[in-house]
């Protein structure tokens, strides 16, 4: 069995060839060094033949730089699995540390999906980033770091689960009146979510800003500390609508990316993936595009862990 | 000896009455416990006759909501002190547990300043807010609440050490090109005005957004990551032109809400105080307003702990 592992900064995911296995670690790498230890437990636990790598974690602040970060991830891998691939940002498997490893992850997912759409925009809404990856006769054309990325608007760094509100929303309109908020981290994308029943406490795989529970009622506490209120100040119709906006402001964000990346490539069709998909597909509906959802096509739960599946089906065809 | 004391979410401020005694202790209520230790040592050590106090750390995230916050820091202030007083946000002292002691710091600062300069816009901009005091025949005339100063731009969650660079900014313009930005946690406007030489490493009163020390070096590494970038990834120039980005925006945010307030209240004088003060100055001049800085008046170390002294100060009148 050939399984596919995506180590980014806050998950770990995992996911066999055949898809019959996938698996979701919450493993913030700033915070804690559990990754050896988990990586340890799935050889152990699944003993595959091969392993292939994707890894965006380099960039997790735990790091001086993206090549310490890198170099510590690799051997945790290797420290755990003698027969280890890890594919590079050009689309290339190697057992080297080489730089252009790090945040790769797109590029696996993108091959996937670049061999049966042949031209398309790749969208993969992630619990904290968007990958927007245009795709032209069947090959991916990102730039080939996330810094550039950044640059091109082919990564928003906006994710349905750990997007801090106030990196989204500058002021909120409550009631027609316009209202500051607080920039600590006192509630992210989650909690919107959470208000608004489109994700489950299942679903809020990461951490709570403020280490409370994972209730609608400690989700709505957590927003309306966005605007320096507790439940006594703010009313549900204002937590309602305050979490709406967040989900506006997201899908307005991805909408901008997708339409700069569209016009530049002359691409109108989008195919998405990630937990965040059904934003994905509100933007594409709104740029009028043409929306294929992969959890349609491989379920839900694979769509989650597209870049871990993409991966061991890449290394499967490879060797 | 009259003490006054100021229990901020991450700071705790400490002035004596005669401006003598100066003392800045980071204590951010989420993370540890230790104010009630603090407040005894200071008990113990400075043995003041009556302490007048302050609170605005009810809104930090450890409780669920202001009400529980404000009992727990009343608790401990009673703990340390026997003869406490609670300044409340109509500029009334008490030694009840009241809702209206809750985020009341600016009302000492404003009563002593309004006591000198009768008509005038107070600014104070700390390591995480500014609070933004219409003062008219020398009474303070903000709204009582943090939630309805953000609604009248009384307050700007904005400060020079402790802001997520990524709630300041959405985008970054890096030699003509946009660039988007991560909305993690990966640099603070400390590590802007460090690289920009406006603050020492003494004056970074605060944790580091990644543990890692507080040289210049480690603040551009931290800033790079703003981009996903690492120093080997961004130049010089690059760094220093996205932590000027991070003062322009700072300043235009209190510009806005110092021209609304102006508007609403026909002041166009400012009194600044506090670690920022160098940013009202910068804001009121862009204004054309009149600008006084209490650092010139009192000396830098009161300016930085000036709630504290206001409502040792006015403890000491009232008495």
């Amino acid at each position: 069995m050939i399984l596919g592992i995506d180590i980014g900064g806050a998950n770990t995911k995992v996911a066999s060839e055949d898809g019959k296995i996938v698996e979701l670690h919450y493993i913030p790498l700033w915070k804690n060094t559990k990754l050896p230890q988990v990586l340890l437990d799935i050889a152990c636990r699944l003993k595959p033949e091969k392993v292939g790598v994707v890894i965006t974690g380099e960039l997790a602040d735990c790091f001086p730089d993206k090549e310490a970060g890198l170099s510590s991830i690799i051997d945790a891998v290797n420290n755990a699995f003698s027969d280890a691939y890890f594919l590079d940002s050009n689309g290339i498997f190697t057992k080297e540390k080489k730089r252009s490893i790090a945040a790769a992850n797109w590029m696996a997912s993108a091959l996937l999906v670049g061999g049966e759409y042949k031209g398309c925009i790749f969208v993969d809404i992630g619990s904290t980033t968007t990958d927007i990856i245009p795709i032209q006769n069947g090959i991916p054309h990102a730039a080939r770091t996330d810094f550039e990325r950044l640059k091109n608007s082919e990564l928003v760094y906006s994710g349905v689960l750990r997007t801090n509100i106030a990196a989204l929303l500058k002021s909120v309109n409550l009631n027609g009146e316009t209202c500051g908020i607080s920039s600590e981290l006192f509630a992210i994308s989650a909690d919107a979510y959470m208000v608004l029943g489109l994700i489950s406490a299942d679903q809020y795989t990461c951490d709570t800003p403020d280490g409370a529970g994972k209730t609608i009622v400690d989700a709505k506490r957590r927003i309306a500390r966005v605007v320096c209120a507790d439940l006594t100040e703010i009313g549900e119709s204002d937590l309602l609508s305050l979490a709406n906006q967040v989900m506006e402001k997201q899908v307005r964000d991805i909408k901008e990316a997708l339409l700069t990346v569209a016009k530049r490539r002359h691409i109108g069709k989008v195919v998405a993936c990630g937990l965040g998909e059904f934003l994905a597909k509100k933007a594409a509906e709104e740029c009028g595009f043409e929306i294929i959802l992969l959890s349609e096509k491989y379920g839900a739960e694979l769509s989650k862990v597209f870049p871990a599946f993409g991966v061991a089906q890449l290394l499967c065809k490879y060797h």
